[in-house]
Protein backbone atom coordinates (compact mmCIF):
# COMPACT_ATOMS: atom_id res chain seq x y z
CA UNK A 1 0.00 0.00 0.00
CA UNK A 2 2.93 2.56 0.42
CA UNK A 3 3.33 2.48 -2.92
CA UNK A 4 0.30 2.40 -4.59
CA UNK A 5 -0.23 5.94 -5.40
CA UNK A 6 2.92 6.32 -7.18
CA UNK A 7 1.76 4.73 -10.37
CA UNK A 8 -1.55 6.22 -10.27
CA UNK A 9 -0.13 9.81 -10.07
CA UNK A 10 1.94 8.91 -13.49
CA UNK A 11 -0.94 7.82 -14.79
CA UNK A 12 -2.87 10.84 -13.97
CA UNK A 13 0.76 12.81 -15.40
CA UNK A 14 0.20 10.63 -18.84
CA UNK A 15 -3.52 11.24 -19.13
CA UNK A 16 -2.98 15.06 -18.61
CA UNK A 17 -0.29 15.21 -21.39
CA UNK A 18 -2.32 13.02 -23.41
CA UNK A 19 -5.72 14.85 -23.07
CA UNK A 20 -3.51 18.25 -23.46
CA UNK A 21 -1.96 16.81 -26.89
CA UNK A 22 -5.19 15.80 -28.28
CA UNK A 23 -7.07 18.80 -27.01
CA UNK A 24 -4.95 21.40 -28.66
CA UNK A 25 -5.48 18.95 -31.87
CA UNK A 26 -9.03 19.29 -31.60
CA UNK A 27 -9.56 22.81 -30.72
CA UNK A 28 -7.23 23.83 -34.22
CA UNK A 29 -9.70 21.99 -36.11
CA UNK A 30 -13.33 22.65 -34.48
CA UNK A 31 -12.17 26.02 -32.71
CA UNK A 32 -12.84 26.70 -29.17
CA UNK A 33 -16.99 25.02 -29.52
CA UNK A 34 -15.42 21.61 -29.81
CA UNK A 35 -16.49 19.25 -27.33
CA UNK A 36 -14.80 17.64 -24.03
CA UNK A 37 -16.46 14.23 -24.90
CA UNK A 38 -14.97 14.58 -28.02
CA UNK A 39 -11.64 15.29 -26.97
CA UNK A 40 -12.17 12.41 -24.93
CA UNK A 41 -13.09 10.00 -27.46
CA UNK A 42 -9.79 11.08 -29.20
CA UNK A 43 -7.42 10.78 -26.73
CA UNK A 44 -8.83 7.20 -25.50
CA UNK A 45 -9.14 8.19 -22.19
CA UNK A 46 -12.62 8.28 -20.30
CA UNK A 47 -14.79 11.66 -19.94
CA UNK A 48 -14.54 11.68 -16.57
CA UNK A 49 -10.63 11.51 -16.94
CA UNK A 50 -10.85 14.58 -18.71
CA UNK A 51 -12.80 16.25 -16.26
CA UNK A 52 -11.09 15.26 -13.57
CA UNK A 53 -7.89 16.95 -14.81
CA UNK A 54 -9.92 19.97 -16.06
CA UNK A 55 -13.13 20.77 -14.64
CA UNK A 56 -14.01 23.28 -17.08
CA UNK A 57 -13.25 24.15 -20.52
CA UNK A 58 -11.69 27.32 -19.43
CA UNK A 59 -9.33 25.38 -17.10
CA UNK A 60 -8.64 23.22 -20.08
CA UNK A 61 -8.00 26.38 -22.47
CA UNK A 62 -5.68 27.88 -19.52
CA UNK A 63 -3.59 24.66 -19.28
CA UNK A 64 -2.75 24.80 -23.25
CA UNK A 65 -2.29 28.42 -22.83
CA UNK A 66 0.31 28.13 -20.18
CA UNK A 67 2.11 24.99 -21.12
CA UNK A 68 3.02 27.15 -24.99
CA UNK A 69 3.67 30.49 -23.00
CA UNK A 70 5.81 28.08 -20.89
CA UNK A 71 7.66 26.91 -23.96
CA UNK A 72 8.44 29.96 -25.76
CA UNK A 73 9.83 31.47 -22.67
CA UNK A 74 11.82 27.77 -22.92
CA UNK A 75 12.32 28.78 -26.16
CA UNK A 76 13.66 32.59 -25.02
CA UNK A 77 15.82 30.81 -22.08
CA UNK A 78 17.60 28.90 -24.09
CA UNK A 79 18.43 30.94 -27.11
CA UNK A 80 19.64 33.87 -24.76
CA UNK A 81 23.23 32.93 -24.67
CA UNK A 82 23.45 32.34 -28.33
CA UNK A 83 26.89 33.14 -30.35
CA UNK A 84 24.86 35.25 -32.58
CA UNK A 85 22.27 37.16 -30.98
CA UNK A 86 20.50 38.95 -34.50
CA UNK A 87 19.70 35.21 -35.27
CA UNK A 88 18.52 34.08 -32.10
CA UNK A 89 16.07 37.11 -32.01
CA UNK A 90 14.78 36.11 -35.17
CA UNK A 91 14.86 32.44 -34.78
CA UNK A 92 12.69 32.91 -31.94
CA UNK A 93 10.84 35.45 -33.23
CA UNK A 94 9.71 32.55 -35.99
CA UNK A 95 9.03 30.04 -32.82
CA UNK A 96 7.16 32.97 -30.78
CA UNK A 97 4.78 33.27 -34.12
CA UNK A 98 4.42 29.44 -34.92
CA UNK A 99 3.26 28.30 -31.69
CA UNK A 100 1.25 30.73 -31.01
CA UNK A 101 -1.14 30.93 -34.11
CA UNK A 102 -4.25 28.85 -33.01
CA UNK A 103 -3.60 30.09 -29.43
CA UNK A 104 -5.86 33.74 -29.63
CA UNK A 105 -8.61 32.29 -29.51
CA UNK A 106 -8.33 30.17 -26.33
CA UNK A 107 -6.78 33.35 -25.25
CA UNK A 108 -10.21 35.18 -26.04
CA UNK A 109 -12.25 32.43 -24.95
CA UNK A 110 -10.31 33.28 -21.25
CA UNK A 111 -10.63 36.90 -21.23
CA UNK A 112 -14.49 36.24 -22.17
CA UNK A 113 -14.79 33.96 -19.07
CA UNK A 114 -13.47 36.84 -17.20
CA UNK A 115 -9.85 35.05 -16.62
CA UNK A 116 -6.67 37.09 -15.73
CA UNK A 117 -4.44 36.25 -17.87
CA UNK A 118 -1.89 38.32 -16.10
CA UNK A 119 -2.57 36.11 -12.83
CA UNK A 120 -1.34 32.73 -11.29
CA UNK A 121 1.09 30.21 -13.49
CA UNK A 122 -0.15 31.91 -16.74
CA UNK A 123 0.67 35.63 -15.67
CA UNK A 124 4.26 34.43 -14.59
CA UNK A 125 4.65 31.82 -18.24
CA UNK A 126 3.82 35.56 -19.78
CA UNK A 127 5.83 37.74 -17.44
CA UNK A 128 8.71 34.82 -18.35
CA UNK A 129 8.24 34.90 -22.26
CA UNK A 130 8.60 38.61 -21.70
CA UNK A 131 11.86 38.59 -19.88
CA UNK A 132 13.32 36.42 -22.27
CA UNK A 133 12.41 37.67 -25.45
CA UNK A 134 13.85 41.66 -24.02
CA UNK A 135 16.87 39.77 -23.14
CA UNK A 136 17.12 38.96 -26.90
CA UNK A 137 15.83 42.09 -28.04
CA UNK A 138 17.93 44.19 -26.26
CA UNK A 139 21.43 41.48 -27.52
CA UNK A 140 20.54 41.74 -31.12
CA UNK A 141 20.30 45.25 -30.75
CA UNK A 142 23.72 45.47 -28.91
CA UNK A 143 25.08 43.50 -31.70
CA UNK A 144 24.00 45.63 -34.24
CA UNK A 145 21.45 43.04 -35.91
CA UNK A 146 18.07 45.31 -34.90
CA UNK A 147 16.95 48.69 -35.11
CA UNK A 148 17.58 50.42 -32.16
CA UNK A 149 14.20 52.28 -32.07
CA UNK A 150 12.21 49.57 -31.38
CA UNK A 151 11.14 48.62 -27.88
CA UNK A 152 8.71 45.36 -26.48
CA UNK A 153 5.72 47.64 -27.21
CA UNK A 154 6.51 47.67 -31.27
CA UNK A 155 8.09 43.32 -30.74
CA UNK A 156 4.94 42.42 -29.10
CA UNK A 157 2.43 44.56 -31.59
CA UNK A 158 4.34 43.03 -34.21
CA UNK A 159 4.24 39.43 -32.96
CA UNK A 160 0.51 39.48 -32.12
CA UNK A 161 -0.02 41.28 -36.23
CA UNK A 162 1.24 38.08 -37.55
CA UNK A 163 -0.40 35.66 -35.48
CA UNK A 164 -3.98 37.44 -36.02
CA UNK A 165 -3.28 37.49 -39.48
CA UNK A 166 -2.15 33.74 -40.04
CA UNK A 167 -4.91 32.37 -37.55
CA UNK A 168 -7.29 34.10 -39.19
CA UNK A 169 -6.11 33.57 -42.87
CA UNK A 170 -4.96 29.83 -42.77
CA UNK A 171 -1.99 31.46 -43.70
CA UNK A 172 0.78 28.51 -45.14
CA UNK A 173 4.22 27.56 -44.10
CA UNK A 174 5.44 29.80 -47.29
CA UNK A 175 3.13 32.72 -46.73
CA UNK A 176 4.43 33.38 -42.84
CA UNK A 177 8.03 33.09 -43.93
CA UNK A 178 7.85 35.49 -46.64
CA UNK A 179 6.11 37.87 -44.78
CA UNK A 180 8.26 37.24 -41.79
CA UNK A 181 11.15 38.10 -44.38
CA UNK A 182 9.79 41.49 -45.09
CA UNK A 183 9.33 41.99 -41.29
CA UNK A 184 12.70 41.06 -40.73
CA UNK A 185 13.97 43.40 -43.06
CA UNK A 186 12.01 46.15 -41.70
CA UNK A 187 13.79 45.09 -38.33
CA UNK A 188 17.26 45.32 -39.46
CA UNK A 189 19.12 48.91 -39.28
CA UNK A 190 18.87 51.02 -41.99
CA UNK A 191 22.35 51.48 -43.47
CA UNK B 1 -47.85 65.54 -56.99
CA UNK B 2 -45.81 65.07 -59.74
CA UNK B 3 -42.50 66.43 -57.49
CA UNK B 4 -43.39 65.04 -54.46
CA UNK B 5 -41.51 62.02 -53.66
CA UNK B 6 -37.99 64.07 -54.33
CA UNK B 7 -38.18 65.88 -50.87
CA UNK B 8 -38.94 62.61 -49.42
CA UNK B 9 -35.99 60.45 -51.07
CA UNK B 10 -34.01 63.26 -50.61
CA UNK B 11 -34.62 62.89 -46.74
CA UNK B 12 -34.41 59.28 -46.78
CA UNK B 13 -30.76 59.91 -48.11
CA UNK B 14 -29.55 61.89 -45.29
CA UNK B 15 -31.11 59.23 -43.25
CA UNK B 16 -29.19 57.07 -44.69
CA UNK B 17 -25.92 58.57 -44.21
CA UNK B 18 -26.88 60.25 -40.80
CA UNK B 19 -27.25 56.41 -39.40
CA UNK B 20 -24.40 55.01 -41.29
CA UNK B 21 -22.13 57.72 -39.48
CA UNK B 22 -23.72 57.20 -35.83
CA UNK B 23 -24.19 53.40 -36.43
CA UNK B 24 -20.06 53.48 -37.60
CA UNK B 25 -19.19 54.88 -34.72
CA UNK B 26 -21.67 53.34 -31.51
CA UNK B 27 -19.99 49.95 -33.29
CA UNK B 28 -16.71 50.77 -32.83
CA UNK B 29 -17.35 51.73 -28.88
CA UNK B 30 -19.85 49.00 -28.33
CA UNK B 31 -18.89 46.04 -30.34
CA UNK B 32 -21.42 44.47 -33.04
CA UNK B 33 -23.70 43.59 -30.01
CA UNK B 34 -24.92 47.34 -30.01
CA UNK B 35 -28.68 47.72 -30.37
CA UNK B 36 -30.46 49.23 -33.42
CA UNK B 37 -32.43 51.17 -30.72
CA UNK B 38 -29.13 52.93 -29.10
CA UNK B 39 -28.03 53.91 -32.65
CA UNK B 40 -31.39 55.31 -33.77
CA UNK B 41 -31.06 57.53 -30.54
CA UNK B 42 -28.11 58.86 -31.05
CA UNK B 43 -29.05 59.34 -34.94
CA UNK B 44 -32.12 60.82 -33.56
CA UNK B 45 -34.49 59.23 -35.88
CA UNK B 46 -36.92 56.72 -34.97
CA UNK B 47 -36.66 53.42 -34.70
CA UNK B 48 -38.70 52.32 -37.63
CA UNK B 49 -36.63 54.82 -39.77
CA UNK B 50 -33.35 52.92 -39.13
CA UNK B 51 -35.42 49.50 -39.77
CA UNK B 52 -37.17 50.74 -42.84
CA UNK B 53 -33.21 51.42 -44.11
CA UNK B 54 -31.16 48.29 -42.78
CA UNK B 55 -34.35 45.57 -42.06
CA UNK B 56 -31.08 43.89 -40.57
CA UNK B 57 -28.06 44.47 -38.37
CA UNK B 58 -26.59 42.20 -41.23
CA UNK B 59 -27.90 44.65 -43.86
CA UNK B 60 -26.82 47.66 -41.79
CA UNK B 61 -22.95 45.62 -41.59
CA UNK B 62 -22.95 45.23 -44.70
CA UNK B 63 -23.73 48.68 -46.02
CA UNK B 64 -21.22 50.06 -43.79
CA UNK B 65 -18.34 47.89 -45.34
CA UNK B 66 -19.23 48.60 -48.83
CA UNK B 67 -19.32 52.04 -48.31
CA UNK B 68 -15.69 51.92 -46.66
CA UNK B 69 -14.26 49.39 -48.91
CA UNK B 70 -15.90 52.10 -51.40
CA UNK B 71 -13.87 55.00 -50.19
CA UNK B 72 -10.67 52.60 -50.25
CA UNK B 73 -11.08 51.88 -53.70
CA UNK B 74 -11.35 55.28 -54.22
CA UNK B 75 -8.41 56.30 -52.57
CA UNK B 76 -6.65 54.15 -54.49
CA UNK B 77 -7.88 55.58 -57.74
CA UNK B 78 -7.35 58.92 -57.13
CA UNK B 79 -3.72 58.06 -56.22
CA UNK B 80 -2.94 56.20 -59.28
CA UNK B 81 -1.46 58.56 -61.14
CA UNK B 82 0.36 60.06 -58.83
CA UNK B 83 3.46 61.13 -60.25
CA UNK B 84 5.55 59.46 -56.99
CA UNK B 85 4.44 56.08 -57.23
CA UNK B 86 6.25 54.63 -54.15
CA UNK B 87 4.78 57.67 -51.60
CA UNK B 88 1.53 57.01 -53.30
CA UNK B 89 1.68 53.28 -52.28
CA UNK B 90 2.50 54.03 -49.10
CA UNK B 91 0.09 56.61 -48.46
CA UNK B 92 -2.69 54.08 -50.08
CA UNK B 93 -1.04 51.30 -47.51
CA UNK B 94 -1.21 53.64 -44.54
CA UNK B 95 -4.99 54.59 -45.89
CA UNK B 96 -6.52 51.27 -46.17
CA UNK B 97 -4.82 50.30 -42.70
CA UNK B 98 -6.38 53.35 -40.76
CA UNK B 99 -9.78 53.14 -42.23
CA UNK B 100 -10.20 49.18 -42.33
CA UNK B 101 -9.31 48.68 -38.29
CA UNK B 102 -12.46 48.08 -36.63
CA UNK B 103 -14.32 47.27 -40.04
CA UNK B 104 -12.93 43.11 -38.86
CA UNK B 105 -15.58 42.63 -36.39
CA UNK B 106 -17.85 43.50 -39.10
CA UNK B 107 -17.06 41.28 -42.00
CA UNK B 108 -16.77 38.19 -38.99
CA UNK B 109 -20.24 39.35 -37.99
CA UNK B 110 -21.00 38.56 -42.05
CA UNK B 111 -19.05 35.39 -42.24
CA UNK B 112 -20.94 34.53 -39.26
CA UNK B 113 -24.59 35.59 -40.52
CA UNK B 114 -23.84 33.43 -43.93
CA UNK B 115 -23.28 36.36 -46.51
CA UNK B 116 -21.31 36.03 -49.35
CA UNK B 117 -18.69 39.06 -49.15
CA UNK B 118 -18.05 38.14 -52.79
CA UNK B 119 -20.58 38.75 -53.62
CA UNK B 120 -23.08 41.56 -54.94
CA UNK B 121 -22.35 45.78 -54.31
CA UNK B 122 -19.93 44.31 -51.63
CA UNK B 123 -18.27 42.33 -53.69
CA UNK B 124 -17.60 44.70 -56.57
CA UNK B 125 -16.52 47.23 -54.11
CA UNK B 126 -13.90 44.40 -52.78
CA UNK B 127 -12.73 43.73 -56.10
CA UNK B 128 -12.27 47.51 -57.28
CA UNK B 129 -10.59 48.23 -54.29
CA UNK B 130 -8.13 44.84 -55.21
CA UNK B 131 -7.12 46.50 -58.81
CA UNK B 132 -6.63 49.41 -57.39
CA UNK B 133 -4.20 48.46 -54.91
CA UNK B 134 -2.78 46.14 -57.59
CA UNK B 135 -2.21 48.95 -59.78
CA UNK B 136 -0.44 51.33 -57.16
CA UNK B 137 1.60 47.96 -55.59
CA UNK B 138 3.31 47.62 -59.64
CA UNK B 139 3.60 51.31 -60.36
CA UNK B 140 5.59 51.59 -57.10
CA UNK B 141 7.96 48.30 -57.79
CA UNK B 142 8.25 49.80 -61.33
CA UNK B 143 9.72 52.98 -59.78
CA UNK B 144 12.00 50.76 -57.30
CA UNK B 145 10.43 51.99 -54.01
CA UNK B 146 9.28 48.47 -53.91
CA UNK B 147 10.83 45.43 -53.80
CA UNK B 148 9.73 42.92 -56.59
CA UNK B 149 9.50 39.87 -54.47
CA UNK B 150 6.00 40.91 -53.12
CA UNK B 151 2.73 40.05 -54.45
CA UNK B 152 -1.11 40.82 -53.85
CA UNK B 153 -1.00 37.89 -51.46
CA UNK B 154 1.55 39.61 -49.68
CA UNK B 155 0.15 42.59 -49.64
CA UNK B 156 -2.95 41.65 -48.09
CA UNK B 157 -1.46 39.51 -45.54
CA UNK B 158 0.17 42.82 -44.54
CA UNK B 159 -2.80 45.16 -44.21
CA UNK B 160 -5.05 42.46 -42.24
CA UNK B 161 -2.02 41.66 -39.73
CA UNK B 162 -1.64 45.40 -39.03
CA UNK B 163 -5.56 45.97 -39.22
CA UNK B 164 -6.36 42.63 -37.05
CA UNK B 165 -3.70 44.09 -34.45
CA UNK B 166 -4.64 47.88 -34.41
CA UNK B 167 -8.32 46.68 -33.45
CA UNK B 168 -7.51 43.68 -30.64
CA UNK B 169 -4.78 46.01 -29.37
CA UNK B 170 -6.42 48.96 -29.57
CA UNK B 171 -3.04 50.35 -31.05
CA UNK B 172 -2.79 54.46 -30.82
CA UNK B 173 -1.66 56.65 -34.00
CA UNK B 174 1.90 56.64 -32.88
CA UNK B 175 2.05 52.82 -32.37
CA UNK B 176 0.36 52.38 -35.69
CA UNK B 177 2.79 54.71 -36.93
CA UNK B 178 6.07 52.56 -35.97
CA UNK B 179 4.91 49.11 -37.02
CA UNK B 180 3.84 50.57 -40.27
CA UNK B 181 7.36 52.34 -40.40
CA UNK B 182 9.14 48.87 -39.66
CA UNK B 183 6.47 47.07 -42.27
CA UNK B 184 7.45 50.12 -45.35
CA UNK B 185 11.27 49.73 -44.20
CA UNK B 186 10.82 45.78 -45.12
CA UNK B 187 9.36 46.85 -48.05
CA UNK B 188 12.12 49.22 -49.68
CA UNK B 189 13.99 46.89 -52.16
CA UNK B 190 17.06 45.84 -50.52
CA UNK B 191 20.46 48.23 -51.15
Amino acid sequence: MSDSPRPLRADARRNRVRVLEVAKAVLARDGTAASMREIARQAEVGLATVYRQFPTKEALFEAIVTEQTREIAGQAQSLADDENPGEAFFAFFTYAVTSSTGQKMLVDALADAGVDINAGELGQANRAMLDGAEILLVRAQQAGAVRKDMGMRELGALVSAACLAAERQHWDEDLRTRVLGIFFDGLSPRT
